[in-house]
């Protein structure tokens, strides 16, 4: 293997530190739905280097609100899988070369409704519809531009389980090993039906303005709202009754109703700093367009079955669940693991945490056994 | 057991059809917060007709937006449990007198936020937080108008439920058996998670004016919004996906985004028929008012534990859970069984249903049976 320094010399990237935001221009994006998005950036990040015959390439992708940023790097900042990926970690960066692209319609550096048009303005509300597809097919471009003929692994939990199916499913050749986390084959009745509240809690809020906020007030309270339905969708009944029970929030008084609104519960609270949190970092728009684009993920859509799209293609699977997962079941992991062709390799892992759907951020011992 | 008609004579509703709403004033209601909440008026139906020693009532009480139309009787619209409650029926109106009040904050006929303050104008915003014990106490004055000292049953499921442990616990004299389906100890962390994103649907609403929107539009997107959230923790995913699945509704395209809105999936559309049906029936500051009294429910508050409340109380309890359900897990049932004290006699009855916590709506032969 080169040394880091040589092998980014050779790249795109080349020189450019660990953990800090490049971005890779790909031109006009023809979309699944036909339609065409001119103009996309591509933002992304990378960790460690690209060894000399480019097999050390591992494509880490992210979920619904996450963003390019997986490790400290050379930045200051903690990223989104910290514990995972660096050095010497399970996703070792002095061995592999990491890299994490932004989706197409987010916010954190790759084109998305916050972006300017042609004309030069957002292009809120006239944004197109995108896919989970789209972005791999920008991703692929930032493959060939980075010089990898093929990941030595994608990876990814929740949406970005979603996104390393699709990415295995678009470039077979290019993918030899798939880790899904907490992910699934098709967004479900109950995911579509928690989407549509979302989507219209940010929608009614009357600073949402149709999408074209950005030259006003942001719909926070609308975003707010939408993070705290999702929120609890990712988590489970024990983990926030072990939490918070009915406890009130510090002095606060759950049953006094004295000037009008009563005081709060701890969960309350704690959903309100998420939703602060949340509102405070991501874009309305790219929220709508993401959530969208999740709802739409049906790997089998145009393609056959499962094992008609894996039948030969070689790619090494593992497929991860959360036991206590109550938004992408089990079952349905489970389901995709018994679809799954005979000729191809799958691995079921269930991570047994009382976290919910979140584990997939928070139990780094049982992440790190199944990525390693 | 005297005739109808006799028995029906003696009563406060004498000679009152089955059915049809009757009302009760009840004066200036002290409150569980420490206020009063003058000129209460408690709308109710009955069923049947008392027997002599009065031995034969049963109190039917509903859920968050239930009424007191429990069964057709003699007018012309099926009950919420038309198949359990009726001649013949499980709960046989031929043979006991059934009685059912709209809780207090309500808006089916007892006073609630909609209902006329001393000046006249509605109360709305002004309506004081009420909690289930302040129903159950003007209950007991309904009670007492019609000549009924105990019940021979009181049975409700999931906030009906709820109610009839207050009654048991504040009249355990007047109360010879409690039935309660789907329903908890105390509102657990997080069902008061999802009551908070359904009260901020509400009142993010802009049409919903604090509480004051009764001389202008009712906030329906936002109530409507409150009940797609609620009635998606009201089924299941293995339910929602038999019904609906991924499917289009109609000829809609969930793909296609030509003129910026997308097509509806079927699930999004039964969402949208919930949400309408809901907010064409129902107060929005009800709604607030109930889930709030809902929220504080807590059987133990005040009280020690479930053993010292119904210790000595001979009540004979039937505690019934479903087994899909995801709001009122079947675990908190089977808890409360395991705290009642030795000395009462209880028995637990699992309702094997995939449809989650409407079970108690919708399985009428399993619920025929356990409260038969």
């Amino acid at each position: 293997m080169r040394s880091r320094k040589t092998a980014q010399a050779d790249g795109v990237g080349s020189a450019w530190p660990d953990g800090e935001l490049q971005r890779l221009p790909v031109g006009t994006l023809q979309l699944d739905s036909g339609a065409k998005l001119p103009d996309v950036v591509l933002g992304y990040e990378t960790w460690g280097a690209l060894n000399e015959d480019a097999s050390n390439a591992v494509l880490v992708l992210h979920a619904l609100t996450g963003s390019t940023h997986v490790s400290r790097g050379s930045s200051h900042e903690d990223g989104w899988w910290e514990p995972l990926v660096g050095p010497g970690r399970a996703i070792d960066t002095d061995e592999m070369f990491v890299v994490a692209p932004n989706i197409v319609g987010g916010c954190y550096g790759t084109t998305g409704p916050s972006s300017p048009a042609p004309d030069g303005a957002p292009w809120g509300s006239r944004f197109p519809f995108v896919t989970l597809r789209d972005s791999v097919t920008a991703e692929a471009q930032l493959a060939d531009a980075l010089g990898i003929g093929q990941w030595h692994t994608v990876v990814g939990g929740s949406m970005g389980g979603a996104r390393a199916l699709e990415w295995a499913a678009m470039f077979p050749d290019r993918v030899q090993r798939c880790i899904c986390i907490a992910a699934c084959v098709a967004s479900t009745a109950e995911q579509i039906a928690f989407a549509q509240a979302q989507l219209l809690a940010i929608r009614q809020d009357p600073d949402f303005a149709g999408g074209d906020y950005y030259d006003g007030v942001s719909p926070a309270a609308g975003l707010g709202l939408a993070r705290r339905i999702a929120h609890i969708t990712y988590r489970s009944e024990p983990d926030l009754g072990a939490r918070f029970g009915r406890l009130p929030q510090g002095s606060e008084e759950p049953l006094a109703h004295d000037d009008g609104e009563r005081g709060r519960y701890q969960v309350e609270s704690y959903l309100d700093y998420q939703a602060g949190k949340l509102a405070g970092r991501f874009d309305a728009n790219s929220y709508i367009a993401l959530t969208e684009a999740l709802t739409s993920h049906d790997l089998t859509r145009g393609r056959g079955s499962i094992a008609e799209i894996f039948t030969g293609t070689g790619i090494e699977f593992v497929i991860a669940a959360v036991s206590s997962d109550r938004l992408y079941f089990p079952a349905e992991s489970e389901r995709l693991v018994k679809e799954l062709p005979p000729d191809v390799s799958v691995r079921f892992e269930m991570i047994d945490s009382p976290f919910g759907h979140d584990a997939f951020l928070i139990e780094a011992g049982q992440l790190a056994d199944i990525v390693r």
